[in-house]
């Protein structure tokens, strides 16, 4: 992969600052992106417009000369921690240690995530590095691997088409259950979120893909955008689906999220079920490059507020309706930029980003229809292939 | 769970400090122990000897009133965050917001972890606060919760139990395989590392588990402690098998390796099998309350020393041999203090703790067992009920 890093270089030389530095593990997609590297245990790495890169302990010397895409890997005991141990104490290791690496790779000054570990940013300017934090969580690189390359769409494809196979596995658990005094029953159980679940994961799992959280709600829990459902399901109540899961080997994320009623759905659920729809299509017509993620959810408002639907944009304190953003991207993370909410910025060519507008009222449940689209030239491309049916029979 | 902060509070005091700040989602293990609240997006918390505090997101609150340890629970939009993007600008939003935040429990100085987001360090300082990280990255709430309670032993050996589980699945599979020019055959396929890793984690997830890694490795790659596996499994090399699930409900860890080999073992593998289930033995009779890691580790150094196997600890530039740690603390990380290594503390009872002695060389392959247990004033619970045999037919 070779990422187009032109908007980092704009941010160092804007803020005349030699890098951009970074120290963390894995779970930094900002990390993994620039540098090409992962590792469980926390690491150090460091982009300047001429080079990347990396300090890394002698267990991980090997694999990070393989994988990273650093033109440098340097070896944490090249830098003696031992011996500075015992010449200015614990605390000050680290701090020695890589602000000689920063040295050797020309870096006097570095740009750092928001979230840079404050105690080391200290211990640098000890050391007489100048350390800048971005002002906010979301930074530069965050921004530049929003745009996704042609490999990463591959990524993303494999992992929606995983998730298609699992919400496929869900909804034929709900299609083959029974009902009984109005509970779905299977395998002589009552069949619960957590079975459904389980279905999922499992599913997911074949498929070389892992998740922490799935979201199977049903009824009042689905009236809550952020309750994980439990409990036996109902026939008649929505059922809310939502998946994200993450591709263990490209790192990458799909999202998708359907709503189904087993039986009959009243025509309350039905007619909310078409105007989200409905509105999950004016916010695809709004998509293209250099349209805003504000104009594209303000779509989305507009289709539920000629409903008569409440929405947090046009209610603040609203706790029915439609009570969350349109849409996020997606990518090394299930939550990334761009936003596609109030002040949410100009889409590119290459963006990844949900549609996923949804209403929510505990006496009726919740309905949600969440596709995962990339943003083109003159439009986008719809890269979830799944039914959008209320009713499981 | 009542967690004794005793030792937070003496360090507060030390540092002539108000308070201990965090702000980070539920992945910081520190601020989900001293909190009990967990969330995917970043909140902030803050620990004073009088209270717990912290401050969350509308969608969160609810759930943080009802399920958060704390004493105080504050909404962001308390805090005006709209009037104060309009009157700062959004790069000083977040700032203000925790700093007033701050105010309102009576705290003006804090520690924070060495890992704190150096920007909202630098902003907070702006703001008047004191901010003082912790030097180094495992810090005193990491040395508090290395203590667990009943209720987390409770946690670890529940997942414990699955893990035995999982384990039993795996060892199922090489026992039922057959084995084809000397490659393990599973219907009628080459049974694969990634085949038995599957049927780990789906064991796992049908108990509660999940888990990101697991190590299966044969032959080459179980000699690198950190490869995690691939291809098809060979009769007559040692097969690692190391799983570390995380039980979803608790959040807390198990972790256990045993080594196989399908057919029959050679006298340098079932020697090197010994051999570490000696120093596993021995690392156990060393382990109680008031011994060092430091004294455990070299219980094992010993064992292989006199067996004649080379160690990272006697000769630190050794590719083969005992060339890793003997153990380290378990629970809501699946790595944690306390260290069974040079320089390990002293053990405390309540310390949840692996001791995991093994052999490396890719002439051989790796051996590696592990059991997870829990210090007492005398000695130790096994927490392991798993046999150690090396030969599967």
């Amino acid at each position: 992969m070779d990422p187009d890093f032109a908007a980092l270089d704009a941010y160092l030389d804007e803020h005349n600052l030699d890098g951009y530095a970074f120290a963390d593990d894995e779970s930094n997609s900002d990390l993994y992106y620039t540098t090409g590297f992962g590792a469980p245990d926390p690491f150090v790495g460091v982009y300047t417009p001429d080079e990347t890169a990396i300090l890394v302990s002698s267990l991980e010397y090997g694999r990070a000369k393989k994988e990273a895409r650093a033109d440098t890997v340097k070896r944490r005991s090249e830098y003696e921690p031992r011996e500075k141990q015992a010449e200015y104490g614990e605390d000050r290791v680290q701090q020695k240690v890589v602000s000689e690496f920063l040295a050797d790779v020309g870096v006097e000054s570095v740009a750092t995530q928001h979230g840079f570990p404050a105690g080391l940013a200290d211990g640098l300017r000890e050391e007489g590095v100048t350390v800048d934090p971005e002002s906010t969580a979301s930074g530069v690189v965050t921004d530049v691997r929003a745009v996704k390359t042609e490999e990463e769409l591959e990524y993303v494809r494999e992992a929606q088409k995983a998730n298609e196979n699992a919400m496929a596995a869900a909804e034929a658990l709900i299609r083959e259950a029974t009902v009984e005094d109005g509970v779905l029953q299977y395998e002589g159980e009552p069949l619960t979120s957590e079975r459904v679940t389980e279905e999922i994961e499992v599913a997911l799992i074949r498929e070389g893909c892992a998740l922490d959280e799935t979201i199977v709600a049903c009824g009042a829990d689905a009236a809550d955008p952020h309750d994980r459902g439990s409990g036996p399901l109902e026939a008649g109540e929505t059922i809310i689906i939502d998946i994200f899961p993450r591709n263990k080997a490209s790192k990458y994320h799909a999202d998708m999220t359907r709503t189904f009623v087993k039986g009959e759905a009243t025509d309350t659920q039905r007619d909310w079920h078409a105007v989200t729809d409905e509105a999950r299509k004016a916010a695809l017509d709004a998509v293209e490059a250099g349209a805003t993620g504000e104009e594209v959810n303000q779509a989305v408002v507009d289709v539920y507020q000629d409903a008569g639907h409440p929405t947090v944009f046009t209610d603040p304190d609203t706790e029915t309706g439609f009570i969350h953003s349109t849409g996020h991207g997606v990518g090394l993370d299930v939550h990334e930029a761009p936003s596609i909410s109030l002040n949410g910025e100009e889409l590119e060519a290459g963006h990844v980003i949900t549609i996923e507008p949804g209403l929510y009222d505990p006496a009726v449940g919740g309905v949600r229809i969440e596709d995962i689209v990339v943003v083109t030239e003159d439009g986008y491309e719809n890269l979830t292939d799944y039914p959008i049916e209320l009713e499981v029979e």
